[in-house]
C-alpha cells in the first residue's frame, strides 16, 4: 500500500471537534481554540521495547497507543481532542497488520471523541508508533504535578497493579482467575478522561498518571511540589481477584507496575467531598491513600506504611529500597 | 544517559514564545493562544530512507528533521512556534551522536524562535526522529492548498534542484563548483518562513512546499483546487552554477528533485505587487513561473511548456510521462 492510499483509508470522513478547522489533506491540520488552553504531549513506543507482536494483536497495539498519550492529557486535567500519528513499518507487518493498528488508533480515538489530524507513515526496519496527543483545558486549570501542598488528601483512581498482572498473564500459559480483565487492563486501558476533565470546579488539585508505577509517580509529584507524600500500603486499591498472586507479586506490582494509566493525585480536605461527587458523577473509584506533609529536611520524599505499620521510604523503580 | 538525565540537558532554561504557560517537566506542556488559529504537522525520518550517518553528521540530521517541519507549518502561510520530539535510539548512535542531533534540533529551532515543549527518546534498533511541529495563524488566513483560482499567477521561491544536486555530491567525490552550497541546501534547508508568515495582508494565496519535488506539488494544487496549472519549464529558477550539471540532471532535479524546501503558489494579478512587496522585504527570490487556468475537460492537471516551446503533461514523480 502506498502512503497516499493509506492516508486516504485512514482519514475520517466525519470529524467530531467544532474547533477543527481543516483536518488531514493539507501541508498542516488547522485548529481554533480562543476560550481554553492547549495542552499536548508526545509519546513514542517500539516493538520489541513497549510490545511485542507476540504476545499483543495489531488491534491492541495501536489502541494502546494513543490510549497511553490520552493518559498524559487526561493527567494534566485536559479533554483530549486530535492527535498526530507517525508510523515506521518493517516490511514484516503486513497491510492487514497495519490495518489492525489504525483499527486500535481509531476505535480509542472513538472512545475519547478524538480526530486524527495528521501525521505520516514511513518505511523502516522495526515498527514504531509516535503519537502527539493535543486537549483542551479550562485557562489556569490545568494540573500541575508541581501543585501538591501539605494538608492534602492523597488519592487513586482505580486499582493498581492489574496491568502489570495482565502482561505476566499474556506470558504464562498458567491458569488465573479474571484473566480477560487482567489481560484488558494491559491492552485496552482505560483513560479516567472523563474524570480528570471534571476537576474543573476544583480550586486546586495536582494529577500525575501512573504510567510507571506509583512510587515513581509519587516521587514525581515530592520532588516537584517541595513535600513529602506518605501512603499507606494497606489503602492501595487492588482488585479482589489479585489476592491470587504471590506477596511478592503483589508487592512489586502495585507499587512499582507499570502502565495502569490511573491517576494519582492530591487535593485539600475542603475539597474533598467535592471530588468524591465528580468520582461519582463519572463512575470512577476513588480511593484514599494518604496525605501531604511539608518536606522533612532530608528532602522531597515519598514515605509508604507498610503491612506492618512501618514506615519505609518509597524509592522510584530501579532504586535500593532503604529502611528509615 | 538515561532519558531522565537526557530530558533535563536538552530542556530549555528559556523559552521564547509568550504564548507558552508550561514546558518540559510535567506530563503535557500547555500553551494558550486565543487570536489565532493553530497550526499543526508531523513528519518522521527514519536511517537509511530519509538520511544516513555515513553522509550526513549528527548535527545536519537533528537541523533538517526539524525544518522539514517548519516548512509544512510555513506551508500553511503560519510562523513555527513550538515542536515536540520523539527519538528513537540504536546502541549503534553514541552520546555524543545523540548530542549532535539535539545540537541541530536546537539550532533551527533558535533560527525559527521555536520551543521544544515535549516528546521522548526510547531505545530501538534503528534510528528515527519523529517531529510534531505547531505554529500559529492569523484566523482565516491559513493558506490551502485548495484556494488557487483561475487567472491565478504561479510562482515559486529561491531556486530548485539544488537540494537534490547536493544529495548528489555527498554520494560522489567529483570535483563539482559551489559544493559547499549545494551541500547546504541538502543538509541545512532555508526554510521561508518569514516570507510566508507575512502575506497575512494578502486576501488568498495558495502555498505548498517543495519536499517531493514541484511536479508533485503542483499537481497537488491542480487536484486540490481543481484547475490546470502551466509551468514554463524555462522559467524555472535556478542557480547559475547549476548549468555544471548534465541535461538531464538538471531537467530531472528541478523538476522532481525532492526537499528544497522551497514554496510554490499561486495569488491573483492584483495582488502580485504585493507579494513582491513582501518578497522584496523579507529578501526571498521570487519567481512567476507560469499561471493558473480552469480546468480542462480532461481534469485538473499540470501542463509543463518544455524548453521546446512544446506543451507536454506534467505528472507526478515515478508516474510515466506522456506528451499530449
Amino acid at each position: 500500500m502506498d502512503e497516499f492510499a493509506f492516508i486516504n483509508q485512514v482519514k475520517q470522513s466525519v470529524y467530531r471537534q467544532p474547533s477543527l478547522v481543516k483536518g488531514v489533506g493539507d501541508d498542516a491540520a488547522v485548529f481554533r481554540q480562543p476560550s481554553q488552553d492547549i495542552v499536548t504531549a508526545a509519546d513514542t513506543l517500539v516493538e520489541g521495547v513497549h510490545f511485542s507482536r507476540a504476545i499483543m494483536d495489531p488491534f491492541h497495539i495501536g489502541y494502546r497507543s494513543l490510549a497511553a498519550n490520552v493518559s498524559d492529557i487526561a493527567a494534566m486535567g485536559a479533554a483530549p481532542a486530535f492527535y498526530l500519528v507517525s508510523i515506521v513499518i518493517p516490511d514484516s507487518c503486513s497491510d492487514e497488520e497495519l490495518n489492525g493498528i489504525y483499527q486500535g488508533l481509531s476505535s480509542a480515538a472513538s472512545v475519547h471523541h478524538m480526530d486524527l489530524i495528521g501525521g505520516d507513515t514511513v518505511s523502516g526496519s522495526e515498527l514504531s508508533i509516535a503519537v502527539t496527543a493535543i486537549g483542551f483545558v479550562q485557562k489556569e486549570k490545568a494540573r500541575f504535578r508541581s501543585l501538591a501542598q501539605p494538608g492534602d488528601i492523597l488519592f487513586v483512581t482505580g486499582t493498581l497493579g492489574g496491568a502489570a498482572a495482565g502482561f505476566h498473564m499474556l506470558n504464562s500459559d498458567k491458569y488465573y482467575i479474571d484473566r480477560t480483565y487482567y489481560e484488558n487492563k494491559h491492552r485496552m486501558p482505560y483513560i479516567r478522561s472523563d474524570f480528570a476533565c471534571q476537576l474543573e470546579s476544583l480550586n486546586r488539585v495536582t494529577l500525575n498518571d501512573i504510567s510507571d508505577g506509583i512510587a515513581n509517580e509519587a516521587n514525581e509529584i515530592a520532588d516537584a511540589s517541595h513535600v513529602t507524600l506518605t501512603i499507606e500500603e494497606e489503602r492501595i486499591p487492588v482488585r479482589a481477584s489479585f489476592a491470587q498472586f504471590t506477596a511478592e507479586e503483589q508487592h512489586d506490582w502495585k507499587l512499582y507496575g507499570g502502565e495502569d494509566f490511573e491517576l494519582l493525585g492530591s487535593v485539600s480536605e475542603d475539597e474533598w467531598d467535592e471530588l468524591k461527587t465528580i468520582a461519582e458523577r463519572t463512575e470512577t473509584p476513588l480511593t484514599k491513600i494518604g496525605y501531604v506533609d511539608s518536606a522533612v529536611k532530608k528532602g522531597h520524599q515519598v514515605i509508604l506504611i507498610d503491612h506492618t505499620n512501618k514506615p519505609v521510604q518509597l524509592l522510584k523503580k530501579g532504586y535500593t529500597h532503604r529502611n528509615r
